[in-house]
């Protein structure tokens, strides 16, 4: 079927999630979603050295259990589809040497999830691969002290400020008969409303999540109401009344059924400002909480968009703005219509 | 088509490569090449504020050159898929933004360039896009004070070194008819051997082209003497004598028609020490030199081998060596066989 409208993709074959890996750190475990995930970490350093080899351990651990729960070797993935929010994705490239599959690295900060998603049904639909592996990552302490300041300054916070989840989420996708469909997915263009605030990110990527939104709905014809959620990845709670805001100017209305989940992860006493971000915050949710509601059949249909800012800590200091992304995805419970 | 072997994709379609668009620096503008780019700058900066402007510029202007050649608007690409050097990728998600063409953000660090090409032909080959604009950049300036020291600190330099290109290159995709036909892709694993210098990439480097190359020939059953020239992006002076032992090792000789974009792009008095690197170098070669090559048809089938060496300053100091990936597109003339 291929591109349908200016920016969607319709897969044509069913394209399955077999398996799902996800691994979190402590904040997340105490969150309220704990039990969707499939390990997690007493300590932010999970018995590395360092930030970023937590950070590794933290996908190769998902990837295990992903490949475990979905009775596969590494040997048998034709491709790896992967990023995280450190430079040059070093998590991912490291990751992506030990298992030995054909690897595409990607970036797209936190929409990533979703990129690596989209593209891993699309190889496969069309022929390319008959199992993907897609995954990222993110780390609390490598992100901050990379995009800001080492959180062993312990520096002020702010409000507006999201909070980089820690953890890993990883799919594994063939054509193999599973309850999970990926079915279609949007591809985004990078948007940026003049925001250079990099402790304001909801409010920087609303934009970007409103175009996808917009365009998907304008693409398929669906409706909000076709969605048992529309789930956005990490506009926390000062971007996701903005982007509500932004599409009922547009006549869409997504209030009844959107969630983020940058808070749906955190409870809202934890200490994370206005919520979750990172790579691995649509992923933990999307790959646990939403993938097991769709197996059991208690939600039949969501739209994921997960929101990227393509924030450079050179380029702000430069006085140049946050270009924003978004990528979507539908997820359906297997034969099932919206309930 | 899809995957044949373990690695490569042969397209079904034609894939053209319908106008490509280059950018270089003053250094690039002064080596044997300089006649197949479309535009020189005399000054690094190129005529903006900062190195990250200037390489913004370069991919612009690249893009722009591109789709004046090609007789085509951005509103009638169906996506982007682009890469550089700089962290998050800063100059594609950027140009992205000024662009509004769907996105896909790729690294690949240096072998993002034939990623890019690879992804692109593979969309429009499964009817995910009918034109598809893929391009990569790198700036001097920019990669050495982000993974070595600013070039201003005039630190002395290694004969091992590489030197990162300046310069942008684009290529537009289609099925529209036209002379250079992208023919198949091979997508690489990472490998690595242990070396932990960033100032001897090459030798980081040549173990992934030597993968990738052998994994290509098992694949697809072709020989050596079927290719005018088998390319590799920037394993330069260092790296290229090393890939060609490891080769002969595995009984595969390509030592009669091996290049290397980063000997080819320099003269060898210029002060590169062991030859170019960087996205840019094997992609102005690719899009200037080779391309133009193929059209007149003094050649008629050749392989680029893009290399990537997939390093971060951060976990380089946490003594960790650098993985190395390798991708590879082959590029025919139209309707032609090897000469």
């Amino acid at each position: 079927m291929g591109k349908i409208g200016k920016q969607t993709w319709r897969f044509e074959k069913p394209i399955y999630i077999n398996a799902t890996g996800t691994t979190v750190g402590p904040l997340e475990s105490q969150g309220p979603l704990k039990d969707s995930f499939d390990k997690w970490f007493d300590k932010l350093h999970c018995d590395e050295k360092n930030w970023e080899a937590a950070e590794r351990k933290l996908l190769q651990e998902a990837i295990t259990i992903c490949l475990n729960k979905g009775n596969q070797t590494t040997k048998n993935i034709d491709i790896f589809l992967a990023g995280d929010l450190l430079n040059q994705t070093v998590t991912s490239n490291f990751v992506a040497r030990e298992i030995q599959i054909p690897f595409l690295g990607l970036f797209g900060a936190c929409s990533t999830s979703m990129e690596s998603l989209a593209l891993g049904a699309q190889l496969i639909d069309s022929g390319y691969a008959q199992t993907a592996l897609c995954g990222v990552s993110s780390h609390n302490g490598a992100a901050e002290r990379q995009f800001r300041y080492p959180t062993e300054y312990g520096g002020p916070t702010v409000k507006t400020k999201t909070f980089t989840v820690t953890g890993a989420g990883v799919a594994l996708l063939s054509q193999k008969t599973s309850h999970v469909i990926v079915k279609e997915a949007i591809i985004g263009k990078v948007v940026d409303w003049g925001i250079g605030d990099p402790n304001n990110m909801g409010t920087a990527m609303a934009p970007a999540a409103a175009d996808t939104i917009y365009t998907f709905f304008q693409d398929t014809g669906y409706n909000p109401q076709d969605f048992d959620m529309i789930v956005t990845g990490d506009l926390s709670s000062v971007g996701s009344p903005i982007l509500k805001q932004l599409l009922s100017e547009k006549k869409l209305d997504i209030s009844k059924n959107h969630h983020d989940c940058g808070l749906m992860i955190y409870r809202p006493n934890q200490p994370v400002s206005a919520g979750g971000s990172g790579c691995a915050c649509s992923a933990v949710v999307t790959y646990g909480h939403l993938v097991k509601q769709l197996t059991k059949g208690t939600i039949k249909r969501v739209l994921v968009v997960a929101t990227g800012a393509l924030l450079n800590p050179t380029v702000i200091m430069q006085k140049e703005t946050i270009p924003c992304i978004a990528h979507g995805v539908v997820l359906e419970a297997a034969g099932g219509q919206n309930s």
